[in-house]
């Protein structure tokens, strides 16, 4: 097992970067901190800090062993690669990452949405990365994170459970050990194909946006977003959304819970429909919708929640045509073809296999040989 | 030319077809008034009259010379039928119609929307109506009305042109000189594809009604649907869906405005984009949001809008990606097939068509022998 001397490398100074590169460096962990453009983080760099502030409002100033963009230099020497971007710079990121990593390191999306360490595992494989790294994703991000200043952030809440898997699972146990010196909340779920399909974002996110676009452009989001933003007929959509989710998770052997079930596990939200359990849902309480439509829960969870799970559903025959209706309904509004630009099986690698392959590949890491040969993309390995 | 003797029948109660009865009725005509449900008439089948309240604040109570939910003695003596109902109970109308119609008499559907001419004379065809009666449909109704009582109604705004289109095209003519006496308002636009295709509920109502669920239930639609509920997102995505229904128009030769030059025609509101010359119309100042979804914004204009000209789009080789989104995304909020339930070429009489037989027969009403044959629809004539 590694030891609290534990190396991270926390790529991304977003909100979320941020916050948890400044938490790790406050529990004593040596942490990099890698940014692509050197000038975001121009002020943690010359610093080499951050000033967190944590939810019961006690503030830290937290020192970074390293603060750099460059990628090679950001991996070298890290056991744990945390990767908090949005989901869109996942392809980027693995592509940069390839030639940089060494065996034995992990990288774990935080989170993955729908697929991400399918497609970061994809990416390696295709850029020929000899290395025996081991990608994971999270379910969710660990935190609710705001940066609040250049060197600034903020944790609001920290989450008690985080779903994570290993690709293949079997590493899924070494990945939490390393972990959980740092973040005993990461719990374990089968495979990845339970982190990508337990997706409340990719069902929630879109259809809550587009169905209040009128609102959300007119008054910059003034409105409770979970609260007012959920009418019957618009919680009647999620159900057929997630109605759709469902099934392809079935389809594929996981067993994941109904929004409603989701609702009640992770907020007691009680309620016979969606409607009633979001709006019972104290934890839905002012949270506010977004200021525009150019937001992460079109521009993300549109390309990387429900186009990698309608992609799924093509691939193993469940009609999304809910699914679908939503994604083309952002294409329209965007004037962006998501279809084309988000994460689809062949980005996975998934293109062409049965559903046994799909299990055995998530599981262990074994493809058929056959299925290599006749779908021509896992070389490599 | 008939004089003013043109004896009306009015079929439908609702908020135009008591402003029109009354109306008509006020202007010397003689008038019979229908309604499928006899409770929905009784009151005005007790008192024989209607009270209308104009534009200008005057009222007057109008005598009808009958009151009937029997359509075959409605029909009876008719020698022009105003059709006043939602688009949805056309095909229940040209049905029960059928086998009362006589030689000589019109039938003017208020409004047609998509299609609504064609489809009726091809149930006329369909159920073998012998007679040569002369099937009309207008762009939109000559007023806005509301129902205020069960034998009351107001007028509340009268519009100056009302485009109108006999099936075919060469008897139109005849129609607008027996509706001249009565509405001179009445002008002539080449075929009824001009009347089905310069649709514009079709583009603003089920998008602004969609993109503005939640804060149409959220408030009961206490917002200015057509200045609020209309931002730069929602704008484009009229524009888009604007952009199929013009192409779909000229693919079958018809040159209609786009919406943004209608505003400009109908409203005098300028702009460079849409969402400008929405927002700087003075006429939808103050115009309220429909209170739910269940409108006939959705229930009416999905189904026989935007249904007709995507099922045109698809047998004459437009793409209608943003149309049929729209559709879809209504399908899943009622949890309706509008696809299936809505006017199609085959409910038109159009399956099959080429696009010169087409125009052929809106103009002209011939099919050529060999469509028919082909189509095994047109039979009956």
């Amino acid at each position: 097992m590694l030891t609290k001397k534990t190396r991270y490398t926390v790529i991304g100074a977003g909100h979320g970067g941020k916050a948890m590169a400044a938490d790790l460096a406050a529990r004593g962990f040596p942490v990099t901190l890698y940014n692509r453009t050197a000038e975001h983080i121009q002020e943690i760099f010359v610093r080499q800090e951050i000033d967190v502030e944590y939810e019961n409002g006690i503030s830290r100033c937290c020192r970074l062993a390293l603060v750099t963009s460059d990628i090679g230099e950001a991996l070298d020497g890290a056991d744990v690669v945390m990767v908090v971007v949005p989901a869109w710079a996942h392809r980027e990121i693995a592509h940069a990452c390839a030639p940089h990593l060494r065996d034995g390191q992990i990288v774990v999306l935080n989170p993955g949405r729908t697929g991400g360490a399918l497609e970061f595992q994809q990416i390696l494989r295709r850029e020929s990365c000899a290395a025996d790294a081991i990608v994971a994703e999270a379910g969710t991000f660990i935190f609710a994170a705001r940066s609040t200043g250049p060197a600034q952030a903020r944790i609001l809440r920290r989450k008690n459970a985080v779903p994570l898997a290993a690709l293949p699972a079997t590493r899924t146990g070494h990945v939490l050990e390393a972990l959980c010196e740092a973040y005993p909340q990461f719990i374990p779920v089968p495979n990845v194909l339970h982190t990508s399909l337990d997706n409340m974002g990719a069902i929630f996110h879109p259809a809550l946006t587009l169905l209040n676009a009128g609102w959300i452009e007119s008054t910059k989001g003034e409105f409770q977003f979970y609260i007012d933003g959920v009418t019957p007929s618009i919680a009647h959509v999620l159900e057929v959304l997630d109605r759709e989710r469902v099934t392809i998770a079935a389809a594929l052997g996981v067993r994941t819970r109904p929004a409603l079930q989701w609702l009640k596990d992770a907020y007691s939200a009680e309620g016979e429909t969606l409607y009633e359990a979001m709006q019972a849902n104290p934890g839905y309480q002012g949270i506010k919708a977004p200021r525009s439509l150019r937001h992460r829960y079109i521009l993300e969870d549109v390309p990387f929640s429900l186009v990698p799970i309608a992609s799924l559903g093509a691939q193993f025959g469940v009609d999304t045509w809910a699914i679908d209706s939503m994604v083309r309904l952002a294409c329209v509004a965007h004037g962006t073809n998501y279809f084309q630009r988000g994460r689809t099986v062949e980005h996975m690698g998934l293109a062409g296999l049965r559903v046994s392959e799909v299990v055995r590949y998530v599981q262990e890491g074994q493809i058929d040989p056959l299925s290599i040969f006749a779908t021509a993309r896992l070389d490599g390995r």
